[in-house]
């Protein structure tokens, strides 16, 4: 695939360390069409270097506050660091924007950051294509660490987090009980636990309760849960036991151990061939993605809209069942190759 | 598409009202393959006749006790009644299993109600496919009336509820805070508002902040949120406010209004042509399901697996873009039609 040119100039100035030409092109890949899949195709080889690391957690924890100061730990090691910040858009909140402006006072101004704030208001499948989208640009522009960033309660932001190299999910003391169906799901993505607010009473009570939950072999599924049925000659990895950190974001207290521990789990997935493993799966869902995306296009490009629309008329009525209409679409789908 | 001899008379017997043969049927379509598609298949002309009630809520809000109640309702009326109870499947809330036994205990034994748990635990694109099926299953077998019960914690549960014709969310007082993020995004696909445990403190205050929410314009989406970019000639219909309705479905207290909303809710879609809207609607997105399933497993079925996981690797490794990788897997993928 190439590019247009005014694309292609764009986004060299972006792999010249442009600030301008970053913002401009996630803007462009945050949309789908086929100026973002170029200019996306164009990046992709610029990619791998970055380490992404997803943040989730339920309001109430101090995510925002918690990001913001490893941000702050990383910085100070010399390394820089893309913030992807998916927010679900709700006007009674006002969490995510307040968050937001705390983040921006505290994080504004240094060239090393950037940080991007993503709104679910809409599809969360195209949410999933669009961070996705965001997360390799910052790759390609050079950001040695990214921060993706999601409120752990719906199943697709969970999703987006657990894509990341190293998954953190965030807990605090006396969020209620209300929330522990919601925590149970979540902790089988964890890679590290941060218990934050740890100067709250009842931090110990919380600590108990996750070392009893992965205790109880929450564990035992894998990382992203699926099959890979056609992978070859690649061995299990030793098992990683999840470390529970108590951390007070707001007083900087544990941050430079969750960095470490951050750190260590980068290490453990490039020793185990675990690295190479999620990188692979990555690969194959983006494969599937991209090509069933693109026999989408094909039945509308393909097939005239009011063909399609008598057909689904007919299954709506019940005269065709979805399976025969699928076969008979499908070759006029697939012509044309 | 021809069942299998077996199978075909296994549909037989369930249309016939076979208890047995539609558990069986129920066990076939859970899983995919090929026998599945040809039940649903053969079942799908014979669809179209319940109309399907979603009821979504959090932990705590007494979601599978109002379900009874509301079960109950419909038996005094005349109507039959299937369940498909979506369980999140966690060894540390006990809710689930025991909501099952109050359940069986209450409403065993009567011919005119099928019950089917199903649990979240795995793929959750699968759970909601398998649910599909089930939905469809008992339509054929000639139940007026279908319960969807899911927990509205994850987005795909809350999704699942969703594709309901008529979506009750279920509130209860004082749940705390921390699930007003939640809540905010159920409240968009609601088409009624249960608070639930109406006899506690708080109700009102429930009862007036739901108001307000449904005041601000959470409504302004539509309900499914999807574009029809190549649906015709349908107009928009009149928008519905969604009722709020309290209950105490321990003491049975508002469960006959709530089940007049329902119905209310019915008569409006049939006469407002929004049902018909909703139905194409579902009849398009399980085309599209089914068209994309078709086109991954000719992928796996046409392209050798070591060639696959050749181009994974080059993906992975950054030698190759997803897209150019697509680009060159598409050919196989449709050729041999």
């Amino acid at each position: 695939m190439l590019p247009l040119t005014k694309d292609m100039q764009l986004i060299e100035e972006l792999l010249a360390g442009n600030r301008r030409a970053l913002a401009r092109t996630i803007t462009l890949v945050e949309n789908d069409g086929p100026e973002s899949r170029n200019a996306l195709a164009s990046l992709y080889g610029h990619t791998g270097r970055a380490h992404i690391v997803g943040v989730t957690g339920a309001p109430g924890t101090g995510k925002s506050t918690l990001v913001n100061a490893l941000t702050k730990a990383y910085r100070h090691r010399g390394f820089t660091v893309g913030i992807v910040a998916v927010d679900p858009t709700s006007p009674f909140t006002g969490g995510a924007l307040l968050g937001d402006r705390v983040r921006m006072r505290d994080l504004s101004g240094d060239a090393g950051i950037f940080i991007r704030s993503m709104a679910t208001r809409g599809s969360l499948g195209g949410l999933a294509q669009a961070t996705a989208g965001v997360i390799l640009t910052l790759d390609a522009a050079g950001f040695n660490r990214i921060i993706v960033e999601t409120v752990g309660v719906g199943q697709a932001e969970v999703d987006i987090a657990s894509t990341a190299h190293t998954t953190i999910v965030i807990e605090a003391p006396g969020l209620g009980d209300e929330v522990q169906a919601i925590k149970a799901g979540v902790l089988e993505i964890a890679d590290i636990l941060a218990v934050n607010k740890a100067d709250r009473d009842g931090v110990e009570k919380t600590v108990m309760a996750l070392q009893m939950m992965l205790g109880m072999g929450l564990r035992q599924t894998s990382h992203h849960g699926q099959t890979m049925e056609i992978q070859e000659g690649i061995t299990a990895s030793p098992a990683w036991t999840p470390p529970i950190l108590k951390t007070v974001a707001l007083r900087d207290e544990g941050v430079d151990q969750l960095l470490q521990a951050i750190e260590g789990h980068r290490d453990y997935l490039h020793a185990s061939g675990e690295f190479q493993r999620r990188e692979e799966e990555r690969a194959r869902n983006a494969l599937v993605h991209i090509l069933q995306a693109a026999v989408l296009r094909r039945l509308t490009n393909q097939v005239p809209a009011r063909q399609i629309q008598d057909v689904v008329a007919q299954v709506a009525s019940r005269d065709l069942d979805p399976y025969t209409a699928a076969e008979r679409l499908l070759p006029a789908v697939l012509a044309g190759n």
